[in-house]
């Protein structure tokens, strides 16, 4: 079928040209117009502007935005005054559920269906395809339905599971998941625990990093824990080595931990990084959601706090704490990056 | 090779019968002797003592130990001095790794061998092959490996990590981690990991399931925070459907998803469980390493205290909150288990 | 000064009466007229209806609700036309501070001023005095000083700080924290700190009180981690005579230990209590606005989840937990109650 | 009554002091022999050697331990030999209680009596008095109670608790809490609720410093969260006069507060400190004694892993995590100490 695409990013490329190969019609559009060339030369029309891309597409039209999160409304203020009663507008980025419902419900006062498409899958979509993750009015489900299918992996991307007694669109890799909102949130969700699972690697071969640490000598004062067994750290474990075994029977084994595997391969120290680490906004709102439902989540909350702490929003806190210390016990601060 | 196991539970059975289909010859012994008698059936030799197992094989021997911890000890009191110099014992279950080191060196003074093995796989391991994490003396290891070797997945089990450069062990599924105690250190670190990822899952999945919780009525009290925003938890989840969705192209596939999917299929409502949710120790010890270590692990520490408190231990704790709540603000506790 | 008080629980009555103390005019109300009587022979002037209430105060007037969070809105839909320019309503209850934005930006249009009081206390405060956390106009601020003077515990209350540099309303126990909004914003900190705190204590009473787990005996099995020094947890601590202990010289000197001692007073095993903790909103917001600020708070996060959890909200997560272990294990869950 | 001090730095010192100014008579020792000459000077003998030290004192000696706890070992081998059955050594250091259960046996072995005492108050305590929590055999605890009740605040430090039902000598600020290594015990679980409450302070107040986040100007881009709302977080939090107003009425009013309060005087932006913030030992022995025992202690194991993270200790883990983003999102890393 006809799709059009607005946002040629990382992720709307890969899109456009998985869409082509299965056979879609695709035009495109990204602000910055060069983002589309690549594509025309796969068989895209790639056009100037958003009035092109509506005019391009037959009606009922049916276009797809990948843009970031705080531009879609800005999109939708432009594009929503040129389409036509029974168009569908698919925000495939990653906005919070709660614009969904509120963009559904003005939309639908317009007759402009409105869907909200969690995307998974990153870079590694374009070939091995995207889990989607479905929000809207069923009906509009059902006429996207071919393109949800050509966009996700396909039933034979993974063995069935044992047992499986339904048949549905699950099994390919798509799924409406209920009304407005209902997409981004089954999407917010998933990357609470993305960011739960990836912590738990993170601090698993940070202990495993560390395995060697009684080989080293340290200060004997107030101020340090002396470690009482030094003979139980005397390992240098080979993290690439642990990460390739893992992969292989392992209860642990995941796509996260191929990735890391792969990623220690090319850099077995990790030296290129600095561990700044940036979180895109769905592990904030899961938590968000998690306290409004009075859901416990401590996992996914630690390991969100671990990222706002790896870009130094701690540091305040801590130098509070350093106050304190000075005060009751006469404690001085130990200069930063000093061992203990 | 032949290779003697001690211990026929669930996990030592199995690892009989992969060991008797890769052509190995193995005796066996519980101390349940009916344990054996269906591996007798496929080949095993079946003794009655352990001095019949010690007997019925030739030295150097391998003697593989699947017995709880907690007995492990035991075990090697009575079978060490039925030993002789070379011979090789295995300690293949959930050990201390800081026994492994006591342990290896003692038995190093007698000139026999001491190995630990981290085993994971569990019950699917028959078939899937286990994930063999060893620490102990390289030439014990190199003497061990057509067991490892046959025990572990094997090098096409699962994709090769694009941009491996060199290949290993690891690449089998079977890896030999340092010296006394590395092999229980890494399966410990493992085990954490497992217990963060489990957490993440689950803390995700009951975000979901709260998802409707804007459809309840609620108490309007001093006591009871009101959901600001009802109309934003209206969604009722389908969980089957979701964690069978993201198996196929999302960011959390992993193995331990695809069970909760099967889980799932045969109890879609998880009404046949309670959440007493135990923990085997290896968690624990992660804990205390990092701790050690001076390594912070907020998501692995999260997760083994949540198995705590599902097993009733944070009462206590909770009444005294009670108790404060009642003093400083006149707080009457409403009934456990009522909404709110 | 005169001043209408709105709603009379364990809070409003309280501080009417410490008002009546400190000689200022008090006409109150509250939907259950009989909540007033006792005031009324204080020497308030108890009313009826709301309207009556502001009838019997004069102009510009001073009007405090002390009323739900849930409610203030309705109450405010019927008071506020009944008011008059000039005049000034104060929210004094624990409502969430984006609504004090809301509405002190809405009443501002029509010439009425808002002041949002987040008040700490307790059912102590009418003895203790009132900590006060004011967010508004300044003007309004300084208008209602002689209340706020009356209410707070005075300079005298506690030691001055040595090195104290400025004077100010705080060393009173009352300051303006900032325009609309910052009282209750500051009353959120405040109390996602007593969260903490609270946590912290009954954490650590949690530990004290199992310091006699090495004398109970252990099933030896595969779901149940042995403990590995039983000689090391031989104590019975005597909680009640600790918490008084601490009150004397200790770090941990607070008025939350005073109470847990005096509650320890009267019941020694906290028998009548059966740990199932509310929580009031205001930590669910000071999480909230942590997010938003990317500030990390595990600490914070972590004391509410424990309430959460306190009241069975992670019982779908930990099935979801078992029937994993069930999967990969073949683990079968131990009854609810059991040890371990 | 006569003691022996050895150990004269911060906390030796002070206690040598305030037994010499309740009248006690004090023979003093340090390796640095310069360290007793002030107290000399208020009459203490200061010996120059640990012999002369013992043979200064009369049998049966009482001698006072108060060094580094990883050199208390050294100290006892040098020391014991020296001494006489029936003498006593007090460690009043921070010894983990482990050990204290260890020296305790070994010493009655040999006639001598061990003590343990925690002791808290820091460097306020030679005014305030220190709070004792002590461990060893009570004909031994008798017998130092003058010491002891002249080290502690007394019962008139504080107002009695309403209700008290008993009277004991915690009511004076020391208190026998059970055998060898009971008040270790005690004091580390003090410890680990004093990280507890310092992290809920750090961490509330680092809300309240960045309330003006919405002043700030955002990027957008697809690595930043967008602030939806920043009119929420526009306040200006004068942090310093806020902790003063806290110490009057509030709910968290506490000796850790009054001395926040005070180190805000002196330096309202804490700018001279860095945020490096040590541990000693406590608050890990108390988690690990948590994991032992299978109490859940999320809040304090949080405050214990952020100092770990305040030193750098996460940054491993962190760069794990922009490794695997880099992986399967293409993210690159923001430099350091970029916001966001």
């Amino acid at each position: 079928m006809q799709i059009g695409m607005v946002g040629l990013g990382r992720m709307g490329s890969n899109m456009v040209q998985r869409l082509l190969q299965k056979g879609h019609d695709c035009a495109v559009y990204d602000s910055h117009p060069e983002a589309g060339q690549h594509l025309a030369g796969q068989g895209a029309v790639n056009c100037a502007t958003l009035q092109e891309l509506v005019s391009a597409l037959a009606r009922p039209r049916a276009i797809w935005l990948m843009v970031p999160a705080a531009v879609v409304d800005t999109v939708l203020d432009t594009l929503v005054p040129m389409l036509d009663e029974d168009d569908v507008v698919i925000d495939g980025g990653n906005s919070a559920y709660h614009d969904d419902i509120r963009r559904g419900q003005t939309l639908a006062a317009t007759g402009i269906h409105y869907m909200d498409v969690g995307t998974s899958g990153g870079v590694a979509g374009l070939e091995r395809g995207y889990c989607l993750m479905v929000g809207g009015e069923p009906a509009a489900f059902a006429r996207l339905e071919p393109v949800f299918a050509a966009l996700a992996p396909g039933q034979d991307s993974v063995a069935a599971t044992p047992g499986r007694r339904t048949q549905g669109t699950a099994d390919k890799g798509y799924l409406h998941c209920g009304p407005y909102g209902a997409g981004h949130f089954v999407k917010m969700v998933h990357n609470g625990i993305e960011y739960g699972m990836m912590a738990a690697y993170a601090e698993g071969l940070n202990i495993l990093q560390a395995a060697n640490i009684g080989k080293q000598s340290h200060d004997v004062d107030a101020e340090t824990t002396p470690l009482r067994h030094p003979e139980h750290y005397q390992y240098d474990m080979n993290i690439p080595e642990i990460t390739e075994l893992w992969r292989r029977g392992s209860v642990v084994t995941s796509w996260l931990l191929d990735l890391t595997a792969q990623a220690l391969q090319s850099d077995p120290e990790l030296a290129g990084y600095t561990g700044h680490v940036s979180d895109s906004g769905e592990g904030r709102w899961a938590l968000s959601a998690a306290i409004d439902e009075g859901v416990p989540v401590p996992v996914l909350s630690a390991a969100l706090f671990s990222r706002f702490e790896s870009r130094g929003h701690a540091d305040y806190a801590n130098r509070v704490l350093s106050a304190m210390r000075k005060q009751f016990g006469g404690h001085v601060e130990k200069p930063k990056g000093e061992a203990g």
